[in-house]
């Protein structure tokens, strides 16, 4: 039990120690076991759940879901590993507060619809746990000023499991950024851009595109996801897009954003899905979605960057993050694969074809684990998310993705509602580090150890 | 001087006939010839005189230059395709006011620096002639408003000389929008994204990227356009790419600009610039340039749709106007050549090749005129747009593309100065047409007409 009584002896302590995210480079991993927990082992929780029994180096000791079938296929694909059977938390919403308590987990996988993200995210923290927590960590600023306070409470880490900042093309990107072969960086495009009405309206039964229902009805993300989008409007889902270019300008570690204008059109999508599906007279046709189709949101950093995301899961379209990375010696779009350097790309004014810049800026951290990432399957960035995570707790460290990053990353959603209900004003973002932003040292993508 | 009178006559009447534009489809085209003065025989003058002289059914009668070697490259030009001389007004910056007067011109194309557009215009209007102005039309708001005031008082037409509306992939796209192939539009995204440069240094003397001066001892554009980077911070030149998909969504004829926000990068892309062409002891590496290297703003339209436009003229990149037109129904994009139609496409959530339905839905102007628009040469858009203003003349009917739009495009300029000195507040769009969009009818793209 030395590291539980660590982390909360000095969570005794006070705040001070706990303020700045203690980062050793090349701290020896613990030799013992990681215990993870997990709450919520619906679709994404289950995955983090196959990553985690890929690894010899970590213990499944609990896991919670209010859903039966969801702890019953799960306790299967436990057996199926000839893992030994975790403790099961089944009985109610709260609990996880009494899982969070035990004395053999580490660390707690948050999996769970968005507004139960952080009391559980807090409750493992004042248990003294590492919690990982899904994207996005926060639905109101609240939230996020919350989970900002309990951490500089506590000292107990928690890590936002952004697993698109692990995307090989990203982190080569990243690389490239931090050789400074884009020069400095100028404007960044990325956005969430996921045809979702198949997963808004799921019942489980049809393949995609068949369903019309949602709530109670509803299956997977369609039971809380959708209510989202007739509650909210704004960019309710910014992390896949923002994680990743937030780290390459280095947002809370010499640079934050500063504030940011948000605009809606009109909501048509899921409406019109909805009759296409299930005709006018279908009762959800009569449902009013508040969530324009297309969210785009411009947001100014305080080293004089511009960052464009764009929200629009309601419409056909096939997947992009539409990621553009630009700076003053050239850019990469995601979109077109390509890439222009001046100092390198060989015709003036063209594009090239990233594949080459790929292959020879491949992150270390990829070069080191592919096999592995692969190996675990789902195109490896959970394989990757969760081994932060794990490695964060072995070494008794800040995970490289934390709390202010979780807070201020999550927080774009509810200021983007701001500014749209206020059409489209500009609107400050807090400053979640207090000024640590400041002098904090990066972490991100430094190192191949996580 | 039938049509003259006819122009002059009516100009009398007053304001109220000609508050809407009197397009009459298929008017009887005028039998005379098409009679053109040009203010400015610059690059761009040239281009327009070269169309010009494609053409039999036009005479070039005056043109006028302050510069003297523009004025003789053109007369050069003129008499090797055996044309008359011309009359020449090159006294002083004001001599186009004494051009303007001549009775053998029924039309003036102005492509002079953006300064001169509203005064030359003002002047062809008062005259009783058509006005052809190149982009942007307009630099401030106050000169919006002075436009539309004179054509209201005068009668006469002004047509801004939009070239890209005539791109052979934007007209078979809007040929798409018509047959309702998007299903409602929701969201457009363009720019004008082209590495300026060398354009804003040209001395003239060296090839793509050699000089690094501008004003007096600059060449062409370097002349006078580098002074807008060092005054004015917004997108100082938004119509390439807001003309088109105005044009979709009916902009002025059953919706309008609403409000928009805009913000800045900081401003580094100019000042590497002359560094690494011409030395940190250069006396321009002291020149302090305004303009941010990317400037990023978002319109709302009274219909819902939101509209992205990036201006970004100071890096290195690839030339790129960063259309995407997306609907209910689907999506096209240009920088991946691609498009997606839920209906249409062969595959759910893949992108197809935008080429061919390029080749399906090709607009009939260019069915019908592609060849000569190819013997024209430049690609076939700047045949378009003159054969555009010379077909309304020899109709005795509005343009295409009016002065309407020629204000409210181009008054996108101003208004994104103004929400980035109020740190991107959220601007209202003045109505140009003061309610008439409304009722007013679409006009471009209708035909294969003009
Ligand atoms: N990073 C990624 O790529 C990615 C992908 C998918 C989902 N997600 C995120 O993961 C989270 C879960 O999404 P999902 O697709 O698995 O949804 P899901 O609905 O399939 O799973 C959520 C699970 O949480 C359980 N749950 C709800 N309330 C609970 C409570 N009070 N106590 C215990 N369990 C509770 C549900 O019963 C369900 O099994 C969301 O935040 C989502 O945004 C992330
Ligand atoms: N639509 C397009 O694709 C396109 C392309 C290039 C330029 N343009 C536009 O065309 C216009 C001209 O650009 P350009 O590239 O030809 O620039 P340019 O500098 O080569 O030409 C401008 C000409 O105007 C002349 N001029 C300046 N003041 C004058 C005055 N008071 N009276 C008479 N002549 C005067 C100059 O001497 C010069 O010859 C600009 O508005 C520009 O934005 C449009």
């Amino acid at each position: 039990m030395q590291r539980r009584k660590f982390i909360q002896t000095s969570a005794l302590a006070g705040t001070a120690a706990f303020a700045m995210p203690n980062i050793i480079f090349g701290a020896k991993p613990d030799e013992q076991k990681v215990r993870l927990g997990f709450i919520g082992v619906g679709l994404r929780g289950r995955n983090h759940l196959e990553m985690a029994m890929y690894r010899e180096d970590v213990e499944i000791n609990a896991i919670c879901d209010i859903d039966p079938d969801a702890i019953a296929i799960s306790l299967k694909m436990i057996k199926e590993k000839g893992r030994k059977e975790p403790a099961v938390y089944q009985k109610n919403d709260h609990d996880f507060e009494n899982m969070v308590k035990r004395d053999d987990l580490d660390g707690i996988i948050i999996a769970t619809p968005w507004e139960w993200h952080v009391p559980m995210s807090i409750a493992t923290m004042k248990a003294g746990k590492y919690a990982g927590v899904e994207v996005s960590a926060t639905v109101t600023l609240q939230e996020s000023w919350d989970l900002v306070n309990t951490y500089e409470k506590t000292g107990s880490h928690c890590m936002i499991l952004e697993n698109v900042c692990y995307r090989r093309d990203v982190l080569a990107v990243l690389n490239m950024v931090r050789q400074n072969l884009f020069g400095e960086l100028i404007h960044l495009q990325c956005g969430y851009q996921h045809d979702l009405r198949g997963v808004k309206f799921n019942d489980g039964k049809q393949a995609y595109g068949g369903g019309v229902e949602f709530g109670a009805k509803g299956f997977s993300e369609a039971k809380w996801r959708t209510q989202h989008s007739i509650d909210r409007n704004g960019d309710v889902y910014p992390t896949h897009g923002l994680g990743p270019v937030a780290e390459m300008i280095d947002i809370n570690r010499g640079n934050r954003f500063v504030s940011l204008t948000s605009t809606a059109t009109k909501a048509r999508g899921l409406h019109d899905y909805i009759v296409k599906k299930g005709g006018a007279d279908h009762p959800n046709a009569k449902v009013k979605f508040k969530l324009g189709d297309v969210v785009t949101t411009v947001i100014k950093c305080a080293n004089g960057e511009t960052i464009l995301i764009t929200h629009d899961t309601n419409l056909p379209r096939p997947y992009s993050l539409g990621f553009r990375v630009q700076g003053t010696e050239g850019l990469w779009t995601e979109d077109n694969k390509s890439i222009y350097l001046e100092s390198l790309s060989k015709n003036h004014d063209r594009w090239e074809p990233f594949k080459e810049y790929q292959d020879k800026y491949d992150h270390p951290l990829w070069k080191t684990h592919a096999k592995d990432a692969e190996n675990a399957g789902h195109g490896g960035i959970d394989y990757f998310v969760l081994r932060a995570f794990v490695e964060s707790i072995k070494r008794k460290v800040a995970p490289p993705i934390d709390v202010y990053d979780a807070a201020v990353w999550s927080a774009i959603s509810p200021l983007s509602e701001l500014s749209i209900a206020k059409n489209s004003a500009s609107v400050e973002i807090p400053d979640f580090t207090r000024g640590k932003w400041k002098t904090n040292k990066r972490i991100f993508g430094l190192t191949d150890e996580y």
